[in-house]
């Protein structure tokens, strides 16, 4: 029987959880445009810490978030640079080129999945030039990296490449949506991955089972410019404090994602077994090379199983909401089907 | 006692009631970004029939409502006509300008507060000119318009100012915020008031009580193009259904306003005894014109009365989170401190 | 005989003159884009001075030149006000909200033609206020004002209002394209009437007879950040000296202007006494109010006058290209024809 | 003696030939904003008949000319897939994203210098996906290329690329800065290298003498189009025949570059003699792989040998304005200072 879906399109697919939405039916609140929402600030400042910025702003999503960060970085034509597959280039629709004004250039994954080296790094800066030419002013690092199949940036390694950032006179943004992520695989706190960093974002959507609701940290300034940026794009909400208790209860399922780790092993074990080009999991992503992406994915549909397409492969994302038999389940369907 | 603040900031300060948040923790929902959130799509599919639209799109605020409007219909340099004072003039950050790309030009209120004539409107669209001059292709409207003090615009009115526009081949947005005051004191329903135009932004927080949430409806193909620009923006939320369950119930508190309105009206008068300028309101908006705004403001203030600078006078909004003897109260330590 | 045609089109229809053709013919010249083109930088050094600015950058038009200084001063979203009919507003297809991202707000003209007062400048200010509304950082002046027909502002006007701008934090612009118009009309020399200002914009194109070629000056840092924004617009070009050579005569020819406004005011007075509703001009433009624009300017065409529509009335622009007895020949014409 | 520099900085440093001047100076003028400049125009016909295009449109730099290009192809966020180092890319301050509003995508050059395989290609245009992922909408070739050391595209090779982004739906816009060097190294017609492109820039300045001015070709909707996007960019000029007249003659200057091309191989040759990382080049470009970028081009100017960095390598520029012997006194020169 194959009758119940499983559905590994994405960790975003996540429903709030009884606590969480009691949370949300009790939560304080006020007006978060003309005023402070309380809860909003409560969120704000924990997570602040958590990520060990000095501040931080709430926002409806982690595509606003990184948005909000490269307007405030960016001016107009700014060259910046950015790891090949990133969420910023290849998932938000445009906006880093057309509202945050900025010419990307792409930075190839010779480090490893989803981190370039230094010198890699330092050789494409490119700064200083004459008058009429690109001026480089940013480094976007994501960790972990979606197209990369999840993959950690270790703390040493991103330590160097904000350095070299520095050295060219850079500011670096780092896109943490799934920083949780990273922070569990790698057994070190959030904080000790954002080193250095003028802007993190982070995503209570992605694994952590909020419904709504990312956030964007920085400066004092950075987050008052970045206020003023959300309200001009349409995010300034008013009793915001409903959905930022539901994130305050997604900050404590950050644990869990050790457990889903380790189905995501099972998942890659399983299908390099079904002989599928399946490298072992950092985190809770798994790509597979299959030889024809689409008749795959259509295959996988017709056996209930639900995955997206991601860098020319197929994207397995696993999260709270499956069943702990989601796995071994998915691999039955598979090898029953072929 | 003036211990209690009286809050006429706005009418979006209010809180979810016990209704409201008991809906939004029984929502039904579903990742709408990539798919569907079902009660998003219950709340879509009423409110563009509330509307009289072929279809609505949820957003996170209703400057995010205009702002989607305007990047679908705007090419880049396209001038547009609006009302002095409009929202999406004056309290949205330029974001009609360098977001939407649009250029805009300003008609002033000579049919009354709120909206131009007949006649102003087809002396300012100046179509066509020759290539090197603006080309103007949508008129902004708004009903009830904010800086006008709430006033509204008859539907025949409506319907004289969409002709002129379709004659001069121009689109029409209706910023529509406070539809459903406008609604409520023409004893017309919202879809007598959207005749004609090609899109309509209205808000569930200003008024009917929702903590977040506003929406933008339009043609299917409007729509369709509304929900790629929102993605672009970062409006694009998980399961927002949570969110669209309170804007579900906020529907239901549209006939509040007449009670609403009724203290506006008694407010008015109040003011006007003390001596302010003031006109009777058509809503549940007060102007009053003072000798020295900052120094009213600070007054009120003292009087634990706070309210908002609106179009260079003090503006007092009236809302359902007010206690029934609000309006009493303040005229009372207005009277009492004078 | 109405068989030549008489153009009062525009004062930017004239023809290089032969001494221009040669100096253009003899121009030193570099590339201006990975070097210094001598000429350029001879232009740019003597029309500083003319100006009374520290610096000054050739631009290939008027409309380059006001966009540049725009986009250098405003961020995305930041509010300026400008005067009714301003040409950046109405004559540079939207650039000014698109490309520079500027929000503007009109300005009527309550002092005169072409300028507000100082009290109505202070009080559409607004600055400063809470992080979620528009912050206004520019007034842009015209002078001489192309709508207002060619209007002059005196230097005391204009230092009123500077003083005005400085106070509320703006800065200033000045479109200066006719600036030697106002000078020659109100015998002050151009740098009277840049006092205070920010950036000047000014143009050898509208009545001094150069091809090609407008200016706009500032300080040396903002010339500096101008001169990589035209090349972002691509204002960028090789050995310009072949038409700063000839900018450089035009600036010979402002002294001929005399004639040319003696010529715009005797146009007037025929005009007027054939009934249609004309001001005596300031400079060299003459605004017709007429019954029915369209019909009137085709009736113009059938006598072979050929002007163009401005701010709803008929345009009519005296130049050096005129004979000395196109004025009469014109009024002959008309008198004949009515 | 090494005291007369020799200039191998661009092919842009050229200075107009006395024909060119004489040219300019009996150039028949008109308005070209608000009505048609003859000269412009006949150069305009010529140039579309040259290139095989139905219609062209002067401008200003050839930095505009892609940037209308890009400005009328691209809608907001739109992805364009570029070679790695395109003009469009790493010369234009970033315009194609801020102001044309493109996300750019890299492609490889896997083909040879300069091109991508159709392979690449169709791999990377990723069309259709759901409405939360970018659109594709242009490829954008550039023929020579510049940063790949003015590296040729075959006709036959241009047309799989065409033929690709045609089955994917994309438009074709093709920087043909230099398409001159392309045709004259092939030994085919300009035409026969833009078949199937939506839009084609080429340059006057860069190798031809003009000192200003390019052109931008496409369908007849097409120029009109670009023509309103010029004037918005500031790229409208007036009696713009003076500039038009000496591009016209530098079309008569398109068989000298069979000498300057050789001129390149030549140097190129010498320059490998010496021990410097350099290909044969097939026009006009020389890159030269160094040890040390900044210490060889210190180095190259202390000999009074100007040339400029790109691509990480020393760019050697050939062109009309060099001596014959300047190829041999340079190498002469590096030689007995080695």
């Amino acid at each position: 029987m194959t009758s119940t879906p499983l559905d590994f399109r994405s960790d975003t697919v996540t429903r709030p959880s009884k606590r969480m939405r009691a949370a949300m039916a009790e939560a304080e609140v006020d007006d978060n445009v003309i005023g402070t929402d309380p809860t909003i600030a409560k969120l704000e400042e924990r997570v602040a810490g958590v990520l060990g910025m000095p501040a931080a702003l709430w926002t409806p999503s982690g595509t606003m978030a990184n948005l909000i960060a490269l307007s405030v970085h960016l001016q107009r034509g700014d060259r910046f640079l950015a790891t090949r597959g990133a969420h910023v280039l290849t998932n938000e629709l445009g906006s880093a080129a057309w509202l945050a004004g900025g010419m990307p250039d792409i930075l190839e994954h010779d480090a490893g999945p989803g981190r370039p080296t230094p010198d890699l790094l330092r050789a494409s800066i490119g700064n200083p030039g004459p008058y009429f030419t690109l001026r480089t002013t940013l480094l976007c690092l994501e960790n972990t990296h979606n197209a990369a199949g999840g993959a950690v940036t270790p703390p040493e390694e991103h330590a160097q490449l904000v350095a070299v950032a520095k050295e060219g006179g850079l500011k670096v943004h780092l896109d943490g949506a799934r920083i949780w992520h990273a922070s569990v695989a790698l057994g070190v706190p959030p904080a000790a991955l954002t080193a250095g960093v003028d802007s993190v974002s982070a995503c209570f959507s992605k694994g952590l089972g909020a419904p709504v609701g990312s956030v964007v940290a920085g400066s004092a300034e950075f987050v008052e410019r970045a206020r003023r940026m959300r309200q001009m794009l349409g995010g300034g909400v008013r009793q915001g404090g409903v959905l930022a208790a539901a994130c305050l209860v997604a900050l404590d399922n950050v644990d869990d994602l050790v457990e889903t780790h380790e189905q995501a092993r099972r998942l890659a074990g399983g299908l390099a077994e079904h002989g599928w080009g399946v490298e072992t999991p950092d985190t809770n992503i798994v790509l597979a090379a299959v030889p024809d992406l689409q008749v795959a994915l259509e295959w996988l549909g017709s056996l209930g199983i639900q995955a997206l397409p991601m860098a020319g492969k197929v994207r397995f994302v696993l999260h709270r909401d499956l069943e702990p038999t989601a796995v071994e389940d998915a691999l039955q369907r598979i090898k029953a089907a072929a």
